[in-house]
């Protein structure tokens, strides 16, 4: 079930043309990420727990994005997330920022699984492949 | 000419993981896309010049970036920028990270150019058309 | 009464040292001060009408903080606002951090209420009064 | 003698009002703190080594700022950092923040030396003490 995510647009999160800065978007949809493992996986120390204890690392490896309208100060953004492919060693999610039914952005973000002490990519662990395929 | 300028990654640039938050690499590619027009198209005043008197801008309307190497706090980066392909009322614009000689990231983002009293497209000016071809 | 507001500290708030980067701070803070306008004032449109219709802005004019004990990814931060002075032209709004009991960090950010179109200072309206005595 | 850091506004450094975000002002300030390692400690890695190696950190414990005059896109700030007290244990350096001969900010920042494995108070080294009197 898609995982759905609200936050407000920010004072800061403008640019000079008023609009939300484009790499501000991959910043909400890394809030949604991170808002899955503390709803779903284990409450707040659940993803520094994965980074800190199990050395387990999701760093983005390619990630895409289609800009369709402004989103502005004073918006509320709806966060959409769900499971477009899940591999052996990486997963990527999709995105969408919508306000109110109005799709703003859509985007994919693949984060290879990595062992955070080698850097080395690793398989998805059990407990996260669920937690994918929940979304 | 590929354009080229190096910025060293600040203290808060990296994430929890100790590396440089990957949003953040869409925010290097735009102070070298600032930079652009700041040394080639008429100094510090020239892009806000752009945005306020000739009401023209250019938001991204896509994006999408490969990941291959990660950059750390004491790294300095070099950002290349080169044209990709320059249409009737868009232009893409292709963007290298690197550290020394080892590519970090690439990446190509496409802005659409915008009267920004409408936020309708319009057709690339002239003088971008020839900055952009500079590339 | 005081406001509180609770955040999670994001994954790209902290530096190289691993803690909450001080600037950030201040930007929780500025988060607490919008959510008191959404809340107390009138709606996620709220700040935004003030300074978009009514032409009001509260630029800080001073601020002052001391840091007591750092945060980390994985806290969840509390943020306590009362009102500290209410001057003819100006307020000055006190703000704790705090992690459960813990005091991490606390100032006081003195905000010029200003005309946006002059940027000249301005008496604090009414109901802009009512709002900060109700802190 | 003072050291001096020029740096331009970027685009996102604004905020809604179109004025750069007071919390910005302290990172512009921390950015030319870091240059300081940079151009007179011991180059690019200089400070990550201080960090990484010697595991001494100069985390803000106390800061104050006064805002002036805001800074808008397009604007060069000339970043002046001077020393104001040398302690035992901490450091405090006066900035300000000026548009040509106009003073926008200035700011006062305290850092305590830290050992960065226990987090405890640690007298400021030798080297770092030459160097904070050399501003």
């Amino acid at each position: 079930m898609a995982f759905r995510f609200t936050l407000p647009v920010r004072f800061d999160d403008v640019d000079h043309a008023g609009i939300v800065y484009y790499p501000r978007f991959f910043h909400y949809f890394h809030q949604a990420f991170e808002e899955i493992f503390r709803q779903r996986y284990g409450g707040p120390a659940a993803y520094v727990s994965l980074l800190d204890d199990d050395r387990v690392g999701l760093p983005a490896v390619h990630c895409e994005a289609t800009f369709k309208r402004p989103l502005r100060y004073g918006d509320d953004v709806d966060i959409e997330v769900t499971l477009d492919r899940l591999g052996d060693r990486s997963v990527t999610l999709a995105y969408k920022a919508l306000k109110g039914r109005e799709l703003c952005a859509e985007a994919k973000v693949t984060c290879a699984l990595t062992n955070l002490d080698t850097f080395q990519s690793m398989p998805v662990p059990d407990a996260l492949r669920a937690l994918f395929e929940s979304l």
